[in-house]
């Protein structure tokens, strides 16, 4: 349903932007998986606003773990994590429920509820319910990690700047690092330079984002709807502001012929089936091939922006113009690094479930 | 699950390439829908294979419809529609079972199935199981048509050549019409003849496929994880050979600014809330607006080419040349076009479902 | 959904009484699993109608498995087994739509599905489409019995008559054998006299089934609401004439004291824990404690007897003499001891997987 | 999934007995209903334990809506609903882990969370976690009596002693009233002294509960597995300590004739059509037939009892005296009957919205 995903490992999502708190409850995840506050902390702190190209909103997240956790350890109980919402200024909302924001979700919650949506800070439909999701994704990414499972993600462009991008073939892929999330940091900071020249014209920027995961084994993803496609497509498609997916050479692929296309298969030294190129991104026919999985994600720019825009008002019928106050990113794309790496992990986690049982994911039992 | 997409009103897949039928269950479609059998005929009729551009197989798609269909009206019984396997050559394919065809499921297949699994014509993983998709998908389609919502698709691109694309901002999109499925006739005869310079070469090509659902009111769809492009990913990645999917703008709207990419709200003649661009191809929030739904998704070159490749042999382990053999086409994304409408169908049907009860359908009982 | 059972392993039904085909479509069950025909014939042969004591319809269930088994095994892929309906007489039924017999779904038939559903016969709703779930059923638990877990049911009552019952610590239960299904012959001989006097005065009998399970090792089922309890009720109550459902003592727990009811645990001589008694049907916390799980089901007395009853004219708005007409059963109970089998089998197939993983269900991968 | 009900209205419980929160979460739930506080506390007060014959912990329920409620009306988003846990003396179950208590879920939760469980009072299995249950199945339960449908429970009988019951053809049903939840006061004082009794003893007693559902219109639930047998059984059978469920007359039915058994058709005075006798208990075919529903369900005797018991020290491998220590109830069946209302209350909610569209259960957007 609308706010979970997962089959066998199902995360729900709850909260508004301006409630007492959001958070995330995870089904089905096994007992016995450590509680890794290190990787929460640190997810949480990727994704959190700093500097001039993030919202002056002050997201400390402490985060809590309600239930399913004992000892340190997961219970296999459900796992409710939230979220509290600290440092909220409702009033700068007020005219949202009458005077909707271009590109937000304002016009389509009215009609949907009807005038009853909590229409503060966007409500529900708020991005800042991705920190909860960002948190619980830690949890399950050490956990895969732990299985041998790594899941990493980096900016791959915004505008015309390009960062390095993943050699597919890889399955050590560099990972971003620390700071701002680009395995070239000199692009990094073009990128940082492009945001804050936008941020001045009062302006936002989008970009997009590449995933991959790696270490997992071939034949994992079901065919048809759950394919590693499918799934993985239909979470993302989840994350506010994402537009696009696509996998291994994407939209490219349409340009090549058959013959360039497809993946030769061969045996390396230590006797593991492999492909030459890997224009397929991993999954072939829905189904891990034991390449690493490609990803790339495009992000829209934050329709947040302090420019002077046209909007109706409801009210009066009238074309008016529209200055958006409050505390927003001029750029959400850096912050959305660590949600899609958190979940990927999600994604990941259920289809092994669905594959091996749900106990694969810690080891043996005690 | 895996064969199957929707919540309220789903479709579950059944069969293999060579097997005697390949079928679909549609659940939760109301009753009282008259069975338009020229929509199903004219549909699967777009989806057969036809000329050089097509697999050589004849597919006739005689298809029965088995239950949940009474006097010519649906019953609200679940509707089995199963169309059998004439004209298969099952010994073409003996030795897929060793050596995987590259950008293929046959190597993926034999290491989940563990050996098990039907590698006739790709089996269960054939793009010979859209055939029962779609027809179901016409069905569907006819009952959306009765109320005022009607999805069309062309292809927008192959190579380098370009459709006329959809004016996401008219409500009444010019559909592709009969024959070749482009807007622009020339578009398609130079597409036509890139499809058949591949075939002579013993290539194959992809391209790109582009979608619209026009008449939905606002308010369709879930916030999160059944937004309308979550919904529809899930389901149109399921469809083979598709390796990415965008909506609106897609993956150009990163190259936006904010300012650019949001879609102003203003208000029609007739008092309609529209909106002036539609980068945001019809949804914020995962929700509709009320504009058309826009969607582009792209499809990967057939994997099966006639030229001469490398795959492992598993039993040798030996890289060795593969030459495919059998009926296939050099190109599948003109005999796709229905099946995307047929699926872009049959996710709007649930969402409406979700939004308004099944019965919203049909018209009032009797 | 309505015609599904399971979550990861799931069995969906479709098809009417008079329809050309009725069907099952099982999904997830995993590859390598061997098609026991034998054990499909058995159970099919004990679901027939046979004697005085069962409807003159002929149903000889020639059945067909159209998808996802190859080569005599389980491909992975879905499973769909259909039965022609061969011996249908459908003119017999043609007043039920305005004048529905009591105790039968005519009437709310024809409200749900606003005088559109398939009446032949109790079209969906009817009795017949157990046949497909019993052959389905058997399929599943001769897999299950490669495991070391057993089904097996008895008619444990017939108005005052009572079979021996299970006893409920016994690891190795007496099955109900060939022929009549009870354990006691002498019990089930009074049954049928029972039954035939029934037929003689126009009316019918119903009854209680028990079922066991066998071997089950402790740790099985979820919490809350996917506990054995809990799936077990949710698809025994799916066949028709199933008015009530109860565990170990079940209703009879009531009138115990706690310290009665508890079940005491100690160790075996092969170092098991097992209970001294098992009033609580070998599940605590709907999760399975290792003990046999017991199960009993009320089944109604059929509801078309020859008799003459009264019911409402929909026309006319009178109440009205009815004789019923057509082929039927004076009592279903014998032939409802496979069906139950067949069920109690693809929950626990499904309740396995979700513990286990799917593929615990055959052995290793060849 | 395990901690769920419901498809497109769901509810999600998660938590423990001694863990700082326990909640639920329901999703699907349309916008624009009222939170009736005055509902929700009535049920929690009814729920809570008081006098001589429950437990001495104090549970003063202070829950608290964390999400989707805005200006006292449901928003349309999930509604996280907290009770925190007060009272709690953790190391009264210091030796559960490893000295289990007969008739509890002790054993099968070291059994299946590999001792990772969390084991405090229960833990995730504690019946403590049907507080937020009754809160949240309140507050469905007054949005469905603002649509004409009433659900009403009382015990039906402890021991020997019964309540004067339902009387099941009659539309408006009397409900328990204040107090002891029986209709007939002096029964229930019978049953309160045998209660006392029981306690005296170190011992505890069981009973059944008898809950209507009345107003529902005819043609709701859907055939086969979700009918409202299915449905409420499968959500019943989630009550900790529930055993059997029954429809109509039950298990009782199996003494019937079919000519006794069948309920036939009439039109009353004001056009409806209704039966002359109810013991298919307002379903047929799994689905309304318009007379009120009538469920029983079997409630075993609370299994903490402090009489000497067995059990198998599982460090020690020998069975030993067990004297129970804590606070408990030596009978719940009192403090069960709102929990089942609720409970009631979700289910038809869910199987409403399946028919009528989640917008049925508010009336028109404002």
């Amino acid at each position: 349903m609308s706010n979970r995903i997962g089959d066998l490992i199902t995360f729900t999502l709850f909260g508004e932007s301006h409630g007492a708190e959001i958070g995330v409850v995870a089904e089905g995840l096994p007992h016995g998986i450590p509680v890794d506050t290190d990787a929460i902390d640190r997810q949480l702190s990727r994704r959190r606003p700093s500097g001039a190209i993030s919202t002056a909103r002050r997201e400390t997240d402490p985060y809590r773990i309600v239930s399913g956790v004992f000892g340190g350890y997961t219970t296999g109980a459900p796992i409710c994590l939230t979220i509290s919402n600290g440092d909220t200024k409702s009033k700068d909302y007020e005219e949202l429920s009458y005077r909707p924001r271009p590109g937000h979700a304002d016009y389509v919650s009215l009609v949907k509820y009807g005038g009853y949506g909590d229409y503060r800070g966007g409500g529900h439909f708020s991005g800042r319910l991705t920190a909860p999701l960002t948190a619980m994704g830690a949890l399950v990414g050490s956990a895969l990690e732990s299985r041998g499972i790594r899941i990493g993600a980096h900016i791959y462009s915004v505008g015309d700047i390009k960062d390095t991008p993943f050699t597919p073939t890889d399955h050590q892929l560099a990972a971003a690092g620390e700071g701002f999330p680009t395995i070239d940091k000199a692009a990094g900071e073009r990128m940082e330079q492009y945001m804050k020249d936008a941020a001045a014209e009062g302006d936002s920027v989008g970009g997009v984002i590449e995933i991959a995961v790696t270490g997992v084994p071939a034949g994992v993803g079901e065919p048809w709807f759950d394919g590693v496609e499918s799934a993985m497509a239909r979470a993302l498609f989840g994350i506010p502001a994402v537009k696009g997916v696509e996998f291994g050479a994407g939209f490219g692929i349409c340009g090549m012929k058959g013959s360039e296309a497809n993946d030769p298969f061969y045996k390396d030294g230590e006797g593991r089936v492999l492909t030459k190129s890997n224009n397929n991104g991993g999954i072939n026919g829905g189904i891990t091939n034991g390449m690493p999985i490609i990803i790339r994600i495009a992000v829209k720019p934050t329709p947040s922006v302090f420019k002077e825009q046209k909007t109706l008002n409801l009210r009066t019928g009238e074309v008016e113009s529209l200055s958006i106050k409050g505390r927003h990113d001029p750029a959400i794309i850096h912050r959305a690094v660590p949600v899609a790496e958190s979940v990927a992990a999600m994604v990941m986690a259920d289809l092994l479930a669905k594959r091996y049982g749900p106990l694969w994911l810690k080891g043996e039992d005690k």
